[in-house]
């Protein structure tokens, strides 16, 4: 296995390709790992989310790191962590453009839709609904490869 | 779908029927998340890894976060959050069997070992081998499980 580190552009294109990411965010002193499905676009990784704890740690502290990785053939992996700043989108007029988008980019996955909650059948662009849009700006980015 | 918790023994057996994990520490209020490969045993997520950016962390703040995940048949999943704590065996005689147990379950899978550091051949037990042997006391669990 021949192991080499990826540039910022292949890290891009990572992100770009994939939908799936694990999240950490910190509150304390002490770190909190989930699932989440997102859209990657302009060097932001937008998501939706219900309400609840993650919601909750990354609005008292906006710092988070999201690792994506995919698999090759045999044993071969690329794997990317990007640090970054949450940003919540509450303003969901002033951000129709980046809402649909990622709208269309996630709802073409039948899996897409955070663990624990439902999928809404229409995108959640009413003041009345409970979830959450928000954005990552990615601040750093480091990946590996490994080829056989 | 119907989204359930699991229940603690059904986190604990999810834990012990993988290897693969994403890990999260925090240092200075900035997280930090990558995959490790492990073997539970007894309340504990055993590793191997090379020194870098998260043995570090992990030494100046023991409180990690770990999460598992399997898939199902079509859309169904279940993913499991741990809280624990670092804890570092440097001791390798006294903990020659926890290391016999991680190596012989870790050393099944061809894939296992840490995205960026080799496979060593064998068992890295030498005072001299630069390896770093540890485990995760797992003080809470949660877990949640979608069904068709």
């Amino acid at each position: 296995m021949i192991i080499r580190t990826l540039s910022t552009n292949e890290c891009r294109a990572l992100l770009a390709a994939n939908r799936l990411a694990r999240l950490a965010c910190t509150k304390d002193g002490r770190p909190y790992v989930v699932p989440i499905y997102y859209a990657y676009a302009d060097n932001h990784l937008y998501a939706f989310s219900m309400p609840g704890k993650k919601v909750e740690w990354m609005r008292s502290n906006p710092q988070v790191s999201l690792q994506v990785d995919e698999r090759g053939a045999k044993r071969e992996w690329r794997s990317v962590v990007a640090d970054g700043l949450f940003e919540e989108l509450p303003d969901r007029i002033g951000h129709k453009r980046e809402l649909d988008h990622a709208w269309s980019l996630l709802s073409k996955h039948v899996d897409w839709w955070e663990p624990g909650a439902y999928k809404p059948i229409t995108p959640p662009v009413s003041d009345h609904s409970p979830h959450v849009f928000f954005r990552i700006l990615v601040e750093q980015l480091s990946g590996r490869e490994a080829k056989e």
